[in-house]
């Protein structure tokens, strides 16, 4: 008898990768299951046969995988002594909530006193395993895809050798980095957790009492100076700035041609020399910087997976457009761009420099609130009530300006659809009734018809030519408004991690006297403390005012565009319509 | 006990008039019987009292008065000795479909085989009494309101002194027209009747055979022309176009103020000297123009009681409105205009000369096909078989415009609908989406945010300014495209009517010889009958031409002024829009 699995998960098939969309509930057939890299063949009831995750489904009759033990708080091993924090909350890391897409990242700073905690994830305890309802990319709720599988562990990692050494290291952040002791640990051993392990190996290093405590602060090389300017901190910004050009998507496969790839030429303005990433390339990139600079950077998602476009080459060019989003912006950051890891990327020389410096840059240790030892402010400290109330107004700012952005893409997208249905269809219609009657007209066996019914043909061709670009229209000034939007929309998603953050560390440094008074610290701890608090709102307040620049550039220049798009093709409307007018005649 | 009533037709009131609006199958309780004029007062469950006509209900426990009796055919005395026709179908009369516009009219010329017949009244006896389907204005099928129920005769007539001398006279058609015999009087007796007797008076006076074999054929006045111009058989123009203005609606009361009434300014460009008429005296001479020329020119129905319009204001303007286009309609007919009775409605001096004016138009026994016999082409006799392909050509034609402008008027309903509708609620959703982003920035505490957020707040508003530019724009083009193919869709769908009288004259033609044969006409009358087709027909194209020649010169203006009108819109919009983009700053 066929080996038969009930789907766990909704999946749905990327174009052009012999995969198989599946729905929960949905059961099918599993027709191999040796295929490896996490993925079984499987075949539907209607016959279709392709690939689904493995972790996405449940063999009939056995006992289903570890995907329901429990949270388990043990083994929380701390480096320095953290048990004198036994009185904090657990706090949530970045890595944690930028997984769970699925879920609101804000409902930590809602006004809901039950939840009035930082925790997301002590609350939500599933957060990174099953956010299965992820907004698509117009800012819809897709059905049931879980964003954790965006990860690349469960893709294809075993067919690829190159990736071997960190597939066989799956327990690595642990035993590499071992004072990244298991504060935030709970569950995360268990098998179902893999693909989320996988994708973000620094999750259990964020705690900020790691940084606001550790003895020992900079290594003297790899400073990031934040200096006081106009608009207040600001990051030490690049001479040139550093761009480049996502380009010449290519199709590979592998497995005998069971799996295709596409792979990216990206090509920086600084060398000028083109360079091939695949898409689990970017990923290890973006886990990288996740890793490293998360706590004090929001760095944005990857494009989805699952972005729209039915058609392979329409996948491919909206995938291709986003990542060039997703790189100039890393670009665009003084700090990311100019990390080793994302100069690695960008101008790696050949196979075995890319290898070493991937080696390097998965055994750096300065991750998760440790980025902050780096960080030199060339200005006075500040009091932590400052710091407070930097970080309440970053807070208000972030989640407000989330909710406005998720107003536009609710409206754009109902206006895209709109422009891209019902008004062109009537349009149409409206054309062909024109046409019609001047049909009928000419049918009239009446002398002197034709210049009527030239021009009413005219008339109707005219509104057929207005439905053409009202339907063709959103794609030449919605589409960039609505991608502006959604790139700040997942950019936003980021800052509610960041600021949380931020915010523990504010409730660990209004301890200090209660942990003096109790000798847990020492008064010069707590002073170090204070001083360290100092640097993340620095930190904080230079990647805010970063934020802002960009984020003035960039609505400035998309509304630009959109509006002067939204000019030309109502001038284009009138300009076809006045010819149309001058073909009747005057009476 | 309180009387109670079923209501048997859906009934709407008319606003400002007291009137109650009831739906068939509801119950009501009649607060007042005595009411007269055709009226009862009633009170529904809700508590709302007003007015209904008491054909619109049926009183409980009492037999349905006559509104059941079947049609007899009983009394069909005719003259001049139509008996020799007994070989015909009965024929319809323009009266009796005009009457029943919620039925298509030219389902009598569809290619439907079974009901191959002219004869629409033999198919549909209801015809009159039921149209409970009647289309609104936009082309609409609105839930059951009979369209019988237009007639003046049931509204208010037993309250004005003056209309009492047509009431006392209900069975005159009769009886002052003796020789229009009873062919079609089919259970027109029934008094469910009463209402299209009224409105129709002269519903039976249209055989054509009256025409075709009457003795006398012109008493040398009043003679109506035809030539044959460029174009063929036309009507002989007046030298100098009459036209009037309909304005200054003024509201008066009758019956202690129970009943209100509305009454027009019509101003002549004749005699420049203005004359007041209410809805009622335009029906009055719909009646007349009906029962004169109804079988040669196709007299398009008043504009409906109810027409768009919630508020008494809007209506009273939108009634005027088609008043004003129904009465220049008339005004631009050769026929109509030079008419006594028109004559008499556009220039009466006073009270008395209306009076004996009106008397006279009642007797005027050249009506129905007796029309045709003050008819003279000044042109050589047409072959049956050229008038037969002729009629065939304008029955085609007709049909397919009716097609033709029934779809425009859907198409426009719906863009209608769009337009004022969601259209403006998403340009308003969009402008009020980027004014919260402005909003938020603002909030930003940034430096020199401003300049971003007062072009993102104009840009905002400038979305709200296009909303209400989209919301309004119908009334300024739609409006007028709509108007003009809801006129012609009145006056196309009295074609089938006119071209029925015409077609069934051609079958009693085509029976000469055998009538001949069989002695029951003489050679002779073969002969006349012949030459009497050729001036039907020679009627017929003149009108056809005068049709083409309006329509050519309406359909050029409407399309004229919607496509001036959507030009102007749409750079309006582009101007607004360009100077929305001017606003940011370049970058």
């Amino acid at each position: 008898m066929a080996l038969k699995a009930q789907v766990l998960y909704d999946f749905t098939a990327e174009p052009g990768n012999n995969e198989l969309t599946v729905k929960e509930g949905e059961t099918i057939t599993v027709t191999n299951k040796g295929i490896g890299g996490g993925w079984i063949e499987a075949q539907n009831s209607r016959g279709e046969v392709g690939l689904v995750p493995e972790d996405y489904i449940e063999f009939k009759n056995e006992f289903p995988a570890a995907s329901t033990a429990p949270p388990s708080n043990a083994g929380n091993a701390a480096y320095p002594d953290l048990s004198v924090f036994d009185a904090f909350a657990p706090v949530s890391t970045p890595a944690q909530n930028q997984a769970s897409n699925g879920n609101d990242p804000w409902s930590a700073w809602n006004a809901d006193p039950s939840g009035g905690t930082n925790n997301n994830w002590a609350s939500n305890p599933e957060g990174t395993q099953t956010g299965k309802s992820a907004p698509d990319p117009w800012g819809n709720v897709s059905q049931g895809h879980p964003q954790a599988y965006q990860g690349p562990a469960a893709e294809d990692d075993e067919w690829d050798d190159e990736w071997d050494e960190m597939k066989s290291s799956a327990g690595y952040a642990e035993s590499e980095s071992g004072e990244a002791g298991g504060i935030q640990r709970g569950g995360m051993h268990a098998s179902s957790m893999k693909i989320s392990l996988n994708k973000f190996p620094g999750f259990s290093k964020s705690g900020p009492e790691l940084y606001l405590l550790c003895k020992q602060i900079a290594k003297g090389k790899d400073k990031l100076s934040i200096y006081v300017g106009e608009v207040g901190p600001v990051w030490s910004y690049p001479e040139t700035q550093i761009d480049c050009i996502v380009a010449d998507p290519k199709k590979g496969s592998k497995m005998y041609g069971l799996k295709s790839y596409i792979e990216y030429q990206i090509t920086p303005n600084t060398t000028n020399r083109p360079v091939n990433h695949r898409y689990k390339h970017f990923d290890w990139l973006y886990e990288r910087l996740l890793d490293k600079f998360g706590s004090a950077i929001p760095i944005p998602s990857l494009p989805d997976k699952q972005v729209t476009g039915r058609f392979e080459e329409e996948f491919i060019k909206m995938r291709m457009e986003r990542l060039q989003g997703w790189m100039s912006r890393m670009c665009r950051h003084p700090v990311i761009s100019g990390s080793d890891v994302f100069q690695l990327f960008l101008t790696y020389k050949d196979e075995k420099d890319w290898k070493t410096g991937k080696r390097k840059a998965e055994k750096d240790e300065t991750v998760g609130v440790m980025i902050f030892t780096t960080i030199e402010p060339e200005a006075a400290d500040l009091e932590p009530l400052e710091v407070e109330q930097k970080c309440e107004q970053f807070s208000k700012f972030t989640k407000a300006m989330d909710d406005s952005v998720k107003e536009i893409l609710t409206v754009g997208n109902e206006h895209w659809k709109r422009c891209t249905g019902p008004l062109p269809k009537e349009y149409q219609r409206i054309g062909k009734a024109l046409q019609n009657l001047s049909t009928v007209f000419t049918s009239s066996g009446y002398q002197g018809e034709s210049t009527l019914t030239d021009a009413l043909t005219a008339a109707g061709k005219t509104y057929e030519e207005i439905a053409q670009l009202v339907a063709e229209q959103p794609k030449k000034d919605l589409h960039f408004l609505m991608e502006t939007n959604n790139e700040y929309k997942g950019l936003l998603g980021c800052f509610p991690d960041t600021i949380g953050v931020h915010k523990a560390a504010i409730d660990k440094v209004k301890e200090g006297d209660k942990l003096v008074a109790a000798n847990k610290i020492t008064t010069q701890d707590k002073v170090a403390m204070s001083k360290r608090l100092s640097t993340m709102s620095y930190t904080l307040q230079a990647e805010m005012n970063h934020f802002h620049s960009n984020r003035i550039y960039d609505y400035n220049r998309v509304m630009q565009q959109y509006l002067e798009e939204q000019v030309k093709f109502y001038e284009t409307i009138a300009g076809k319509l006045r010819q149309a007018h001058g073909q009747f005649t005057t009476m």
